[in-house]
C-alpha cells in the first residue's frame, strides 16, 4: 500500500459521494460535513454491528433514544455548564486564535502533555519557550482564557419567557437520568447497561482533520452499571471489547493501541482511550471510563430524586458504579475509511483505486451491470428488482465494462454481476470478486445463496 | 375495542419502556419525550421499513445524512428566517399566550379554517365572535404578532467572532443542497429522489397530545427530482405509496385519509397531508407537495451556483420539479402505538392490555421463559443465547407464567417460549402466540424457521 495521505481521503469520499462538505455551495459551515449515498449505508451498517452487539446480543442490556435538549439542569449536574471549557489563546500580532493546549503539543512534538499542566503553568510554558504563533510566527500572546463548548439556544418566543438550554455535548448524560426509568420498566438487575446512539455538539474552536473533530459528530455510548467491586473487573472486559469491536470492523490489531489518561478526572478509578494510527498520527476513537458513582450521585443531589439500586438479594440501597464505553460514530466510519482505501499497481502496471471494506459493511453488496445495454437492460433490470429487494444493489449500464469494474472497486462494492448474450440462453452470470478480480459463472437462481455467504 | 384515551396510553408507554417524559427526574423540558428500551426498538423497525421501501427497493434513488447545523444562508433561502412564524395573541387579563389559529379553529369546532385568513382577519375573527381566553374565559386579547419558530445558536467563541446558526427546522433542505453532488457522484439521470433521516426542531409554542408535536422530531423525507410535466404523475403516485406505507405498519384503510390542503404557497402546485385518527382527533403524519422548481430556483439565486440539470438526450438545461414526501417518524410510531393497544376481555371474564403490534415490528420478537428458575434456566440460557443471535429476545424468569405472558402480551411480543422439564428430555419447548393465545409445541431445531415466518 502507498502512503495515502488525507487529502486524498477526503477527496476521494467527495468525489466518489462517501462524504460531502456540509452547505457546500454556501461555502459550508465550520468543517461540517454531510454524509452522501454511499457515506450514510457505511454509517447506518457501522450502527448495526454495535446495536448488535451492545443491545441486541448481550443479556441485561436496553437500548434508549433520548432528546437532544435536555433540561438545563442536567448540565449542571453533570458539571458542563461550569467547566466543560478549552482554553483559549490569542495572538495580540495578527488575531489568530489558538487552543494552548495544541500550541503546547505540536510545539513539543507531542513531549510536553499539556493535560497534566494548569492553565498558569500553560501559561508559563509558553512564554518561557516563546512558543511562536503557527501563522506570523510571532510570539506575543494574550493571557490563556476558557471557553464553554456548549452550544446555546432559547426556548420560549419572547425575552421574558425564553429559558437558556443547551445542544447535548454527549449521549451519556441521557441513559443516566433515565437510570430509574429503564431499571424500573425492564426490571433490571445489576449489572445491566443502556446503549444509545446520537448526535452531540460541540462549540470546538479548531474542528478539523476531516470528520475526525467536528462541532455535530455521532456517538455510540454504553453505560455499565455495576456494583462497586466488580468495577475494576467490567472495566477490563470492556477494553477488550472495544478492541474486538473494532477488529470486526476490519481494522487490523496493529493499528490499534490503548493509551491510559495521564490525569483522571477527581471521581474518576481509570479511564483509557483507544487509539487508530489515521494518516494524520494516532488518536482516539473510543474511550473507557471506570466514572464510579459520580455521576448518579450527582444527578440525585440536583435533581433531589432518590436514584438509589435497592439489591433484591441483600436489601442494600447503594448508588451503582458506572464504567462509561464511548465511540465516536464518525471516527469509526473514518477509520474504515482510512484503513480500506488503498491504490494499487496491477500486474500490468496500471492501477486501480479501491476500498477493501469489509463486504458485511460495504454501502453496495452488489452491482448488476448489463453487458450491453440495448439488448440486455429488461434481462438485468429483471435481476435488479429481485436482488435489490435482499441486498443494497447499484445497477449501471453506462461505460465499458473495464471502467465498471473500476467504478465499484473504488466504492469497495464485493460483488459485480454481469448479464451477457449468454445469460438469455442459460440463465448464468459472471460474478466478479473485487480484492482477487477472480471471475466464475454462476447460475441466476444461486445467486442468493452466494451473495449471503460473501456478505454475512 | 374499548376507547381508548391517550392518558392511558401515555402511561401506558411510560410504564412499560416505550416513551418516558424527556430529562424526568428534573421535572422534564418542554413536552419533550425520550424514546425507552422498546420505544427505541419499535422506531429502528419503522426506520429500516422506510429506509428499505424509499431508498433500497426503488431504482435510482439515494440515502444521505446531513448536518442539523447548517449554513445559515440556507434558511434565508428557503424562506425560514423570513417566514417561519406562529401567530401568537396574548390574553392581556391572565397574561396565558395562544396561537391564533388554534384559536378559532377550537371555537369555531373546526367550521373556520384559520389557513384561509390573513392575519388581520384572524385578528377581527377573534375580536368580532368575543372569543373568550380558554385560561380565564374573558375576551381582551393584545393585537396577533409572528413569533419565528427557528432555534437559534451561535457558533464560535467571542461575541465579535459569533457567527448566528439555526436548528434546522426541516431536513428537506439538506437534500437540496445536495442535489448536485448526488447527482454528480451517482451519475443519477431524472426521475430521481434522494431520502434523509433526521431529527429537525420547532421553537414551538403549543407542543403537545404526547409525541405528536415536539420541539425536536424526527423526519423521513424524500425528495423527488422530476421533469415539469411529468410531475403531477409522480404527485399522485406519492400519494398512493404514502397510504401503501402506512398499511404497511399496519394501520387500516378506514382511519387514513387524505387532507387537500385549503391554501397553496404562492409556488406550489399541489399539497396534501395524509391524516391517522388519533384518539384526539383526525390529523396529518405525511405530507405531500408538488414543490415545482421553486426549492433549487431558489438557492441557484442565493448561492450563485448553477443548479441546473444537463438532459444527457435534449442536451436541454433546466431547473428539475420536486415532490415532497415527508414523514413524520414520531407521528407514524404514535400512530403504531395508538393503533395496537388494546384492553381485552378474556373468555372467562379477565382483561389483558395488549398491543398488537405487527410481528416484523415488534421490539421483542420473542420471550425466553423458563418454567421454573432453579432446574432450568441453564437449558433456557442456552436458548436464550441462540435465539438472541438472530431475533430481538427478551429473557424473563420472574413470576409465574400466566403473569409473564401478560407482561408480553402488554409490550407486543408475537412469542413466547416456555422451556419445562419435557425439555431436557426431547427437546421440545412450548411456543405460544400473542394474538390467539394458541399453544404448540416446536423442537427447538425447528425455532428459527418457525419464528422467521411469523416475523418477517
Amino acid at each position: 500500500m502507498n502512503q495515502i495521505d488525507m487529502d486524498k481521503i477526503v477527496a476521494h469520499c467527495k468525489n466518489t459521494g462517501f462524504i460531502f462538505p456540509g452547505s457546500e455551495i454556501y461555502g459550508g459551515l465550520a468543517n461540517s460535513w454531510d454524509y452522501g449515498p454511499l457515506g450514510i449505508e457505511l454509517k447506518n451498517n457501522i450502527k448495526k454491528l454495535w446495536w448488535e452487539k451492545f443491545i441486541q446480543n448481550r443479556i441485561n442490556s436496553f437500548g434508549i433514544d433520548c432528546a437532544i435538549l435536555m433540561n438545563p439542569k442536567v448540565w449542571e449536574a453533570s458539571g458542563h455548564v461550569a467547566s466543560f471549557s478549552d482554553p483559549l489563546i490569542d495572538c495580540k500580532e495578527c488575531k489568530s486564535r489558538f487552543r494552548a493546549d495544541n500550541l503546547i503539543s505540536s510545539y513539543s512534538n507531542n513531549n510536553v502533555n499539556p493535560d497534566l499542566l494548569s492553565k498558569d503553568e500553560m501559561y508559563k510554558y509558553i512564554l518561557e519557550n516563546k512558543i511562536p504563533c503557527p501563522v506570523c510566527k510571532k510570539s506575543n500572546f494574550t493571557p490563556i482564557r476558557e471557553f464553554n463548548l456548549l452550544f446555546q439556544t432559547h426556548r420560549g418566543v419572547t425575552k421574558e419567557s425564553q429559558q437558556d438550554i443547551y445542544l447535548r455535548p454527549e449521549t451519556a448524560q441521557g441513559q443516566y437520568v433515565n437510570f430509574l426509568n429503564v431499571q424500573r420498566t425492564m426490571r433490571a438487575k445489576l449489572p445491566f447497561g443502556i446503549g444509545q446512539i446520537g448526535k452531540a455538539f460541540r462549540n470546538e474552536i479548531t474542528p478539523g482533520n476531516f470528520t475526525f473533530r467536528q462541532i455535530e459528530f455521532e456517538q455510540m455510548e454504553y453505560q455499565f452499571f455495576c456494583r462497586e467491586g466488580e468495577d475494576e473487573k467490567y472495566y477490563k472486559e470492556f477494553k477488550q471489547i472495544s478492541k474486538d469491536f473494532f477488529v470486526s470492523l476490519g481494522i487490523p490489531e496493529d493499528k490499534l493501541k490503548f493509551h491510559d489518561h495521564d490525569k483522571l478526572a477527581f471521581y474518576a478509578k481509570a479511564a483509557c482511550d483507544l487509539y487508530y494510527k489515521f494518516p494524520f498520527g494516532w488518536d482516539e476513537v473510543n474511550g473507557i471510563h471506570n466514572r464510579t458513582n459520580y455521576d448518579l450521585t450527582r444527578h440525585q443531589q440536583y435533581s433531589g430524586k432518590n436514584l438509589q439500586y435497592l439489591d433484591p438479594v441483600t436489601n442494600e440501597k447503594f448508588i451503582p458504579y458506572v464504567i462509561e464505553n464511548s465511540y465516536g460514530l464518525d471516527r469509526a466510519i473514518l477509520a474504515v475509511i482510512c484503513n480500506s482505501y488503498d491504490v494499487e499497481t496491477l500486474p500490468d502496471g496500471d492501477t486501480r483505486e479501491i476500498m477493501h471494506i469489509l463486504p458485511k459493511l460495504a454501502p453496495y453488496k452488489v452491482a448488476i451491470l448489463p453487458l450491453v445495454k440495448k439488448d440486455l437492460s429488461e434481462k438485468a433490470l429483471q435481476l435488479y428488482s429481485s436482488i435489490s429487494q435482499k441486498f443494497r444493489t447499484v445497477y449501471d449500464d453506462t461505460g465499458s465494462i473495464g471502467k465498471r469494474y473500476r467504478r465499484q472497486d473504488q466504492i469497495g462494492t464485493p460483488l459485480c454481476i454481469t448479464i451477457d448474450y449468454d445469460t438469455l440462453n442459460d440463465n448464468s452470470v459472471t460474478v466478479r470478486d473485487r480484492d482477487s478480480m477472480k471471475q466464475i459463472r454462476l447460475n441466476i437462481d444461486t445467486l442468493e445463496d452466494y451473495i449471503n455467504k460473501i456478505v454475512k
